[in-house]
């Protein structure tokens, strides 16, 4: 059989392809997607959702001229089909393979990088207004979900949106759903637009009234009330909320009808303003088992397209189940334990603890910043709040933390989950700066465990803690399992010494990084070195008696940590041998370079970066020689 | 005369006020508010807005059971009047004093620390959910400007405010005033609220014309459109977008009524959900050179009750004056210079600009993370970005800088005033984190100048440099005016030496700290020191090229910064020593310690954290003990 596919090369291909073949094309890129997908893993639910609502944008637009930023950039599968990018879905989100997100690296068709939600109308409204200035009249959209619009900055972005007077197009792919189910004000009112009872009600039973006034009276009441400007216009177009603000409002329409798309968006040109075009889109579209559970489809490792069953082999135990059990555990034991999610009750673990305490679970939304504050409000209250969000989504509430959180030296605790490399996600979700944005703050304190146990035993202490907010950092996937025989009780502001040689070389590892440490030592073992193994426990504050000690003992130290080196657990034992100048000490730091880690494997990925136990083994026994260890 | 606030001591003494004096106590509130700003300075026309608001909230709810959270904070002067702090105002926002905004250390009567904007509702939303999970009773009351309300987070708390079922007033401080005049759809929207013409036109419209009706038909079409349901409450009561979002809605009000504010409050601690209860004031009511000007009497100086004018003296040019002249000369020269501000175009010196060119202006609101996107999406557009946002405030783009200027690699310019210690506004405000939040930012460029023309230079470099951002921070006030004669041209990376030595003690000064650095120099000179003064300019990139040099000629390093120690430029160069084992350096790192600065005199807060020239000096000379120099 013929693909239609086959003949889309590169960008405005696609323009070539008869109307009446649209529907065809849309099942051959679904069918495309879900085949590869099946094989790589990815995001699929979201691509499925918009085949259509792409192929129309496609249609009505021009690239690479043309701009298009896709928010959060997780739903941009079938967009890279349509510029040329077909060839290299094999190596989707691999090791120097092609992104799961815009890339402008990747494409002159990507016109903004995005990962992190909510930022779409803001990025596009800058090209909006240089545009404008530059005297230039290529199109701008922006394509932001429903779940999205529940940031803040998206508002911010409308409030000012509301002002401009030339043509802007935002596009509200209106799925009903986050990563999970929508939550708050603006989902209800989303969801009326959607059923459209209120607003087309009462449009409807007052055209009836005045047609049902005997003498044409009832045209004249209309006309009366036409001339009364905005407010019948508000009153007969669903979307007041929007237009409230100042923004033209068009919709709901069909996602998946390509012609109904393609008219909506030609009379959204049409207007000097910011125009809203709500766009209604089903989740998983066309691959049932994505349909029927979209939350569990939005992002998958490979799977069965027959069973939609994953083929990946379970590995042991995560640091997020071992999370969401203890948080149980804690919720059963304190009925003061609230948590708190930004939007992922799934992703963090929250859910078993959501269904055990719906009373005390909160799911803000995608609102970081809102969710952060909220925590802090609640220990106002005298509730020991649990805030789980990602260690890179948790950037976007550093003043919360700042300014809410640790002024008010309040017990918050944050629970930070994908610290570290995450994989292949790529630049945008790797959680490598943690250690520094949260390390330098006061009344801070930030932990790591080394294994299950310990991030177990970390969140039983910091739910007894009182005196400040605690942060405990944990990456993705399978926790560590080894050194369980290691276990002594968590104490404030002490390192656990896992193996102590008399001197030599000690290595002081962060979190993740005991697991190659032990792996290192075992390399300098077999050299016959002397190795001292740490597990800090505590990277703020640091357990400053422990390292006088063993100053007095070991010329050679290593730091080991899975964060940028800048402002990092490294540079803090520098600083701390500076302030006390201990000057015989030679100090090798091992993290991350300061620089944004690609996708790929993780595994690749600390190879490539210098964090795997043979480089670091190799890099210690360089620093040996010459010095007395 | 007797003076009815002679008798208000403590916390709901308010109560014990007759009705009919509350009109006189709220001009003894004035008197006293203008009395006492007038020596000490202070937030003045915020205050002079909200005095009969702060009186009804406290006649209505009980102090400290109830929880009232200030937005923003610099309106809670009458809140403290009220609650036993009369006598501390002679102390107000100076060293050890009175705060100028709410602090739960000084009073159980203030339930939030706040000073940044739109954190309100979300603080005391938890305070809501804690009081309902303890089966406690108390109010929660968060009282937010209109300016506020262009912060996306106020928006994420509405729109989880919409959610709740028990009581929770929100009280719209409606004064049509951010610091300058707000700015988008939400402040035209509370425009037509206010003035009420569409809604209440259409109400009117709709009623005469179904009363014109004949035969009774008029009042069964009223009936018929009532029984719609919700569609008739929406259009008749003004606040329909709060409403839209399932936020009881009551106003708008007159906010120096307090009769009225009362029945407002009474009606709304009966809803049993969120309520929010708009309020409009005057900003600076009852003093009328405020009145007349509330953007210059925003945050005062001592000054002339009678006059009005201020009786500091002028100290030469600011910081904030250069970039202001600076700005007017790069978009002269360079049409692609655009300028971003969050609501402060005059705190910034931006309002120059905006007159000249203001069509490249744009005033975002109090709405930093839409304001940086923004500023991506101009660079991406071909245009040259400079945001000029206050080091605190800045850290409320922390993610927005890295996930949508770094990792997209744009050329934006950001200009950070206040940078380093602030003073009299104390923790919230001073800008002390910004050096580790923005230098281990992968593409980021840091710089720091040591006087005025070195801040000018600094924007002209940065303007041409295309290859990524560039931040510029610089302190509050007045600008250094000596080593005019060191002009050499900015080159990317390079530090200026300004004294060698050939061997000794090197300071390494960073931007305000080179100043410091000069008197220690001298101080040291007198006592016959070998002494280098390096100003940095870059603090990331450093200048490693220099380092090495003077690692070779130089034994003790002294790092000057003013910012926290912890990710500070003093643990960067012991990262650098480290990684190039330079063991036979002394480091002495000088910076601020890891704990937030309290308000006071910048000099007096300088000698306290050990950050003046003489404490300086003396930790040099103990260092140089035992060392060669």
């Amino acid at each position: 059989m013929i693909q239609i596919l086959d003949d889309i090369n590169q960008a405005n291909d696609i323009k070539k392809v008869n109307q009446v073949d649209y529907k065809q094309l849309a099942r051959e890129i679904r069918r495309f997607l879900v085949k590869n997908i099946s094989k790589t893993g990815g995001h699929l639910a979201s691509n499925l959702g918009t085949v259509e609502l792409t192929m129309a944008l496609h249609l009505f637009m021009n690239f690479p001229e043309d701009k298009l930023v896709w928010d959060v950039g997780h739903q941009s599968y079938t967009h890279k089909l349509l510029t040329g990018r077909k060839n290299e879905f094999s190596t989707l989100r691999t090791y120097d393979g092609l992104s799961g997100f815009p890339k402008r690296k990747e494409s002159e068709c990507d016109a903004f990088d995005t990962g992190h939600s909510s930022t779409s109308i803001s990025a596009a409204l800058g090209m909006v207004k240089a545009r404008d200035l530059s005297g230039e009249d290529y199109k701008v959209a922006a394509v932001i979900g429903d779940g999205a619009l529940s940031g803040g900055m998206a508002y911010e972005a409308l409030n000012n949106a509301a002002r401009i007077q030339s043509n802007f197009m935002i596009i509200l792919n209106d799925n009903e759903m986050s990563i999970s189910e929508n939550v708050g004000g603006m989902a209800n009112y989303l969801g009326k637009i959607r059923t459209n009872s209120q607003y087309h009600n009462f449009k409807k039973s007052l055209e009836q009234s005045l047609n049902s006034i005997p003498g044409g009276m009832g045209n004249k009441i209309m006309d009366k009330l036409r001339r009364s400007k905005d407010s019948m216009k508000r009153l007969v177009i669903s979307g007041m909320l929007f237009e409230d603000m100042g923004i033209t409002y068009i919709g709901p329409i069909d996602g998946h009808d390509i012609n109904q798309l393609l008219m909506a968006f030609q009379s959204a040109a049409r207007v000097k303003e910011a125009v809203l075009v709500h766009v209604v889109t089903k989740k998983g579209k066309g691959y049932r088992p994505a349909e029927e559970n979209p939350s569990k489809y939005h992002g998958v490792d490979a799977f069965n397209i027959k069973t939609g069953n994953g083929v990946s082999h379970k590995k042991g135990k995560s640091y997020t189940e071992v999370f969401s059990e203890t948080m149980v555990e804690l919720g059963e034991k304190d009925e003061k334990i609230v948590a708190i999610t930004a939007a992922m009750p799934s992703g963090t673990g929250l859910n078993n603890f959501s269904k055990h305490y719906p009373n005390r679970f909160f799911d803000v939304g995608i609102a970081e910043e809102h969710g952060v504050t909220f925590a802090a409000g609640l220990a106002v209250g005298g509730m020991k709040p649990v805030v789980a969000i990602y260690s890179s989504f948790l950037q976007r509430a550093y003043d919360q933390i700042i300014h809410d959180v640790c002024i008010n030296s309040l017990p918050v605790i944050f629970a930070i989950d994908r610290s570290g490399l995450v994989g292949s996600d790529g630049e945008t979700h790797q959680g490598i700066f943690d250690i520094t944005y949260l390390s330098h703050l006061p009344s801070m304190t930030l932990m790591a465990p080394k294994n299950g146990n310990e991030l177990h035993d970390m969140l039983i202490y910091a739910s007894k803690y009182e005196k400040g907010p605690i942060a405990i950092r944990y990456p993705r996937g399978r926790a560590y399992e080894e050194l369980e025989e290691f276990r002594t009780p968590i104490e404030y502001g002490k390192s656990e010494v896992i193996y102590e040689a008399p001197q030599g070389i000690v290595l002081l590892a962060v979190g993740s990084m005991v697991e190659t440490a032990v792996q290192v030592k075992e390399l300098l073992d077999a050299d016959g070195k002397e190795v001292t193994l740490v597990n800090m426990r505590f990277i703020a504050p640091m357990d400053e008696e422990l390292l006088h000690r063993l100053a007095a003992t070991h010329a050679i130290w290593v730091t080991l940590e899975e964060n940028v080196k800048s402002g990092g657990f490294g540079e803090k034992v520098a600083g701390f041998l500076v302030e006390h100048n201990y000057q015989n000490i030679t100090q090798l730091i091992i993290s991350l370079p300061d620089e944004f880690i690609e996708q790929g494997d993780v595994s690749i990925l600390k190879e490539k970066n210098g964090l795997d136990e043979v480089t670091v083994f190799k890099k210690i026994l360089e620093i040996t020689k010459g010095v007395r260890a």
